[in-house]
């Protein structure tokens, strides 16, 4: 039998709602992956990402697979076999980091910050400072399993102090908080699409800057992956109109991604980044009221997922249930540690409304 | 601009003609990765997908990204560093095994046969006594860049013979002609979901057996891609009823992949084999009528991709141009030391229908 989705309203840590206009254009008839025509949506793609990252890096474009891939694409590219790389780990996705390192035969460095608490410049320099063979700093700027931001501009300054490229998780920041991958000299930034772009889940943005691509260009061994590997991915998504084939790119996805691209665009950036605010201390005001507090201090709280305390924790998977099967509403759990704990509720890109605070709010209210 | 994609009529190499019903499917809202819903739809995907691998192997499933991804997740998680793996190459993919076992870090050996030509069973059986070290055998079942079909059941057998596993590319094979992963006793396969399938590209379909398994658990050296560790994996799509999480999957792109396997179970996958068998014939008429000639003998061709010489290598281009301009249509061109020289054109899943047939062969008529 055909599937039949349900209806949610996701308001968890992703996906985010999709609009019926993106799901619209996913729908459209599938073309050919070197057809001209999709060869003219990918350079619109790329031109509309370079919007978003606030760049004007050549190298940017999605990759064809989730942010998981994204990160392995900046990690098993950039990392050669021992290599140093001072890892800032303050969630889940700072531990995936270091993974990705090990993988790439490269030598991870810890600096621990506390989940839910942003990274840590100060412990980023010291590590810095007793490491000077690192060559790599890698940061989340936004943990998606705590909802803590980071200063991306800070710990990007402190390690081009010390000559290490950055690779930046923006996942979860894209489009939902000012991110600013020029202005801030970030080298190697990953996404996604299921977060404040608001497309469905499979593709992860990427741009790389020229230091980069340096580094990229004089590996003495190949790239572990070859499904990942930039120095022939970057001949498929190249800006001089020849495509050399590599993979079938993701046709769908892509008309899919430029749909949600084209609504951040007529939105625009800083609306889109106001909007996230805004709802976020609508939100909070009403889970502050209703009790529940953030796990994150005041000033380093992601307005795009909101992280409290689950009063009773024996509570937690009964109230999430009831919650989807009685309103038909998605909110996160925890991760690693905090699982049980906390509930992770996100408004990001389309989720970001006023009318779904309210039915948060209500959903909570009744539950709890 | 929202992108609105010309109408085609796809009968090149894949993605193929996706039917309005799986581009519908596709569309539907989406709803978070971990809902109880979403798992249920996991379950029968897997369940789907063993009935057109025709096996019963637990391990079945879509990976996360394009079908060069799912032969990275085989070589990387079966070739441990040192290991050697003899690849019989036929054709550009089994050129690309070769880089996928050195990126693991094993030690290839190939097995060269004629581009248009089957892999030789004798050749395997020769290598696989001179190579007396080597764990595993890989080929291409159905060769996308020249149209050939090897015997996928005879090489499985000599390099079992050798104690060998094998890693078997059936991305093209899968649905379009006779593929018995069980019977065959094929250790590990690798699919995509634009050939035969006809869902949008972006998912390859594999499956694994029990002695591949062991070989996965049994490595000394973690996987090289924590994306495609399918240690981490297994658990995400495990049967078991719990889901730990492990990337977000392209939730979308399984709704399309799940109609897509339906509207194969309705048919049957023996009908879908022949109704490929029985267009296929009806295509080679109407070439060899105008003259076209197939570069692949009698009895190594494939039913769903159907490649012959350019009478006038000069005209690739042109014509290619003309038949997508003109009828919309698109025919593939060649690959590597076959590009200008030969046309490929499919006839692959939805795409292998009579009236097809008729305007393919209309076209090139005119276009000639």
């Amino acid at each position: 039998m055909s599937f039949i989705p349900p209806q949610r309203t996701l308001l968890g840590p992703g996906p985010s709602d999709i609009s019926q206009r993106v799901l619209e254009a996913m729908a459209r008839p599938t073309i050919g992956h070197l057809d001209p025509e999709f060869c003219k949506l990918m350079d619109e793609i790329k031109e509309l990402l370079r919007y978003a990252f606030q760049t004007k890096n050549s190298l940017t474009f999605p990759i064809s697979a989730p942010g998981s891939a994204g990160m392995e694409a900046c990690f098993l590219n950039l990392v050669e076999p021992g290599d140093e790389v001072i890892v800032c780990k303050n969630g889940v996705f700072g531990a995936r980091m270091l993974e990705n390192v090990e993988r790439a035969g490269g030598k991870g460095i810890l600096v621990e910050s506390d989940w839910g608490r942003a990274v840590s410049p100060i412990k980023l320099e010291e590590a810095l400072e007793k490491n000077p063979k690192a060559k790599i700093v890698a940061f989340v700027h936004a943990e998606t399993s705590t909802g803590a931001l980071s200063d991306a501009e800070t710990l990007a300054k402190i390690s081009r102090e010390f000559n290490c490229l950055t690779i930046v998780d923006a996942v979860t920041s894209l489009a939902g908080n000012p991110l600013l991958v020029d202005e801030w000299q970030l080298d190697a930034v990953y996404s996604g699409t299921q977060k404040c772009l608001s497309a469905p889940p499979g593709l992860s943005p990427v741009t790389f800057n020229q230091k980069a691509i340096e580094k990229i260009k004089s590996r003495k061994e190949k790239c572990r992956s070859w499904f990942l590997d930039l120095s022939l991915v970057m001949a498929y998504w190249s800006d001089d109109g020849k495509r050399s084939y590599h993979h079938t790119a993701p046709v769908n996805s892509l008309y899919a991604l430029h749909e949600s691209l084209l609504m951040l665009k007529e939105e625009g950036l800083e609306n889109s980044w106001d909007r996230h605010q805004v709802n976020h201390l609508k939100l909070r005001a009403g889970l502050e009221e209703l009790g529940l507090e953030y796990i994150v201090p005041e000033g380093e709280r992601l307005p795009q997922l909101n992280s409290v305390s689950i009063p009773n924790p024996a509570d937690d998977l009964k109230i999430r249930n009831q919650l989807l099967s009685q309103f038909s509403l998605e909110i996160g759990g925890g991760l690693g540690p905090l699982a049980g704990k906390i509930w992770r509720i996100g408004l990001m890109g389309q989720s970001s409304s006023e009318k779904n605070i309210e039915l948060c709010l209500n959903a909570l209210k009744k539950s709890l």
